[in-house]
C-alpha cells in the first residue's frame, strides 16, 4: 500500500507542482490502483510513473473545482485508447457524471470499458471484502468530500510447516485451526488453532481531504489513520486568509493530526507562492506542531506499513 | 507573426510530443495571440513559454476529437486566474460551447472576461480591419474544419525623409501622396504618390487543417499558403491505413502542397511510433514530395516572413 502524489499544487498547474491527484497504490492488496482527483494532466503525470491507466479501478472525486477535475475526460480516453478493459467507477458529488458525459459524447467517444458513476453522500460508500471507505462532507465553496479507506484486518495465517513439523496430518482439521479453533486429533492430542496461526494484522487506514477550512467532520475521518493527506494553502500566519477562502493552514492541519492521533502527516495543495526558503518555512512551523509532517511533492512515493 | 507548436502528437500525450495545439503569434500585427485546438495541458505547454494567456484573444477548434478539445477549460480557468479581462471569442463546431459550458458550471467557474461562442460554418467566419479567416469542411470520422487565415495588404508606408529632402512642405498634401494620388506645388511642381511610397505587401496566408483524409476542399484552403499546417499521421505505405482511419499521410501533404502553391509545409499530429530513425525517413519521404517540408517538434517556432 503506497500513495503516490501526482499533482501537489493548487488552483492553476505551475512549472513545480501540477494541480491534484493522489494515487493510492494497493497493487499487493487488490492489484488495483484507486485516483484521488484527477486534475488536468494527470494522465501526463503518470506517463512518468510505473502506473498503468488500466489498473485503476476506481476514481474518488473530492470536489468540482477544475484543479481537481479537469483531468478527468482525458484519463478515461486514454485509457481506453490503450485498450483497458476492466470497468471503472467514478465516485464524486452530483455533477462530476454530467461533465464526464458531456465530454465523451461531444468528442464522440466510446470507452472500451464499462463506466459507472457513484453520486457521493455522507457515509459509507464502499465496503468489500478487503477495504471499506466512508465519505463526509467538509467545508469549501463548493461541496466537498473527505475519503476514510479502512483496510480490513488481515486474519492470520495458518503455520503449516510448523503442524506438518509436530506430525499434524492435513485435512479438513486446518481450517478449524485456521479459525482458531480447539481440536483433538486420532491420536488423542488436544491442539489449539493459535498455537497455528500468525497473529491477526490490523488493517491500516488512510484519510484523503478536499479542499477544506476546519471542520468537525475531519476529526471522525482522520481518527488514529496510519496516514492523514490535507490540504495546506495557506502558511502559519494565514488562518484569517484561510478562513475567507475556504481553506486551511499547516499549523490547522498538524494541530488536527496530533489531536486525532494520526500517525503521519502529508501536506499537499500547496500554493505556487511557496518555494525555497518560503516552503522550508511550512514544513518547520507544521513540524513544531506535529513532528510526523511531511510537505510533499508531486511523484513523491510514500508507502504505508503495517503498525 | 510566428507559429509556435505547442503540442505535435496525436491521439493520446506522449512523453515526446503534447496532443494538438497550435498558437499564431500575432503580436507585432495585433498584440493577439489566436491558438488554434487545445488539447489537454496546453497550459501547462504554455507555461514553457513566452505566450500570456491573456494575450489568447480568440481560439479555434478544428474538430472536438479529446486531444484537440480537453485543454480548454483548464485554459479558460488559468487565464482568468491571472487576472485576464479582455474579451475572449471560441469558434468551432457545434459542441463546443456545450462541453465548455458544462466544465464552467459544474465546476462553478466564474470567469473575470466576457466569453463568447462563434459555431463555425463553412465560409468566411471573421473579417476584420487586418485578417480575414475563411473555413471549410475536411473529411474526418468527426466534423473536422480547416482554418484559412488571411491577412490583409499592408498598404505602402510614406517616405517623409525623402519628401523633405525634396523640399516638399508637410500638411494635408500628404495625405494624398501616402494615397497614391498625384499632386501640384505651390511652386508649380507635380508630384506622384507613388514616387515617395514604399511598395505596398500583400499579407500572409497560413492555413491550419484539423485531422482530415485527402478531400477536395483543402486545395482551396491551402491555395497559394505561405505555410501550409497539415497532419500527417501515417507514413509512406500507409494510405490505405490513413483513409480507413480518416487521416493522411505525409506523401499526401506533401503532393497537396506541391499542386496547391505552397511556400512550405509544415507536418503535424505525428503518432507516437514515429521516434528515431522512422521520423527522419517521415521527413526525407515528404521531402522528396515537397522539397520545403518539415516535421514539427513541440516548442518549435516558425517565422513566417512576408514573400
Ligand atoms: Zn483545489
Ligand atoms: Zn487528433
Amino acid at each position: 500500500m503506497e500513495l503516490e502524489f501526482l499533482g501537489t499544487g493548487a488552483g492553476s498547474p505551475a512549472k513545480q507542482r501540477n494541480v491534484t491527484s493522489i494515487a493510492l497504490k494497493l497493487l499487493a492488496e487488490r492489484n488495483e490502483v484507486w485516483l484521488f482527483d484527477v486534475g488536468e494532466a494527470t494522465q501526463h503525470q503518470i506517463l512518468q510513473t510505473t502506473i498503468r491507466p488500466r489498473k485503476i479501478t476506481k476514481i474518488f472525486i473530492t470536489h468540482l473545482h477544475g484543479d481537481h477535475l479537469f483531468g478527468l475526460p482525458g484519463l478515461l480516453s486514454s485509457r481506453s485508447f490503450q485498450g483497458g478493459d476492466e470497468p471503472l467507477t467514478i465516485y464524486g458529488p452530483e455533477g462530476v457524471q454530467d461533465f464526464v458525459r458531456t465530454a465523451l459524447r461531444v468528442s464522440e467517444t466510446r470507452l472500451s470499458y464499462p463506466l459507472s458513476f457513484v453520486t457521493v453522500q455522507p457515509g459509507t460508500i464502499l465496503d468489500d471484502q478487503t477495504f471499506t471507505v466512508v465519505a463526509d462532507l467538509l467545508d469549501h465553496r463548493i461541496k466537498s468530500y473527505g475519503y476514510r479507506i479502512v483496510e480490513k484486518p488481515h486474519p492470520g495465517v495458518l503455520l503449516v510447516d510448523k503442524l506438518q513439523a509436530d506430525h499434524i496430518p492435513a485435512g479438513p482439521i486446518y481450517a478449524k485451526l485456521k479459525a482458531g479453533e480447539k481440536v483433538i486429533l486420532s491420536d488423542g492430542r488436544q491442539i489449539d488453532g493459535h498455537n497455528y496461526i500468525t497473529e491477526a494484522q490490523p488493517g491500516r487506514i488512510v484519510t484523503i481531504l478536499g479542499d477544506t477550512r476546519q471542520t468537525a467532520s475531519i476529526m471522525a475521518l482522520a481518527q488514529d489513520a496510519d496516514v492523514l493527506v490535507h490540504e495546506s494553502t495557506f502558511g502559519k500566519n494565514e488562518a484569517k486568509l484561510a478562513k475567507q477562502y475556504y481553506h486551511s493552514t499547516n499549523i490547522q492541519a498538524a494541530k488536527l493530526a496530533q489531536k486525532a492521533n494520526v500517525q503521519q502527516l502529508l501536506l499537499t495543495h500547496i500554493s505556487a507562492r511557496y518555494v525555497g526558503r518560503k516552503i522550508y518555512e511550512l514544513i518547520q512551523d507544521a513540524q513544531s506542531a506535529f513532528a510526523n509532517t511531511r510537505v510533499v511533492s508531486d511523484f513523491d512515493i510514500i508507502d504505508i506499513p503495517f503498525k
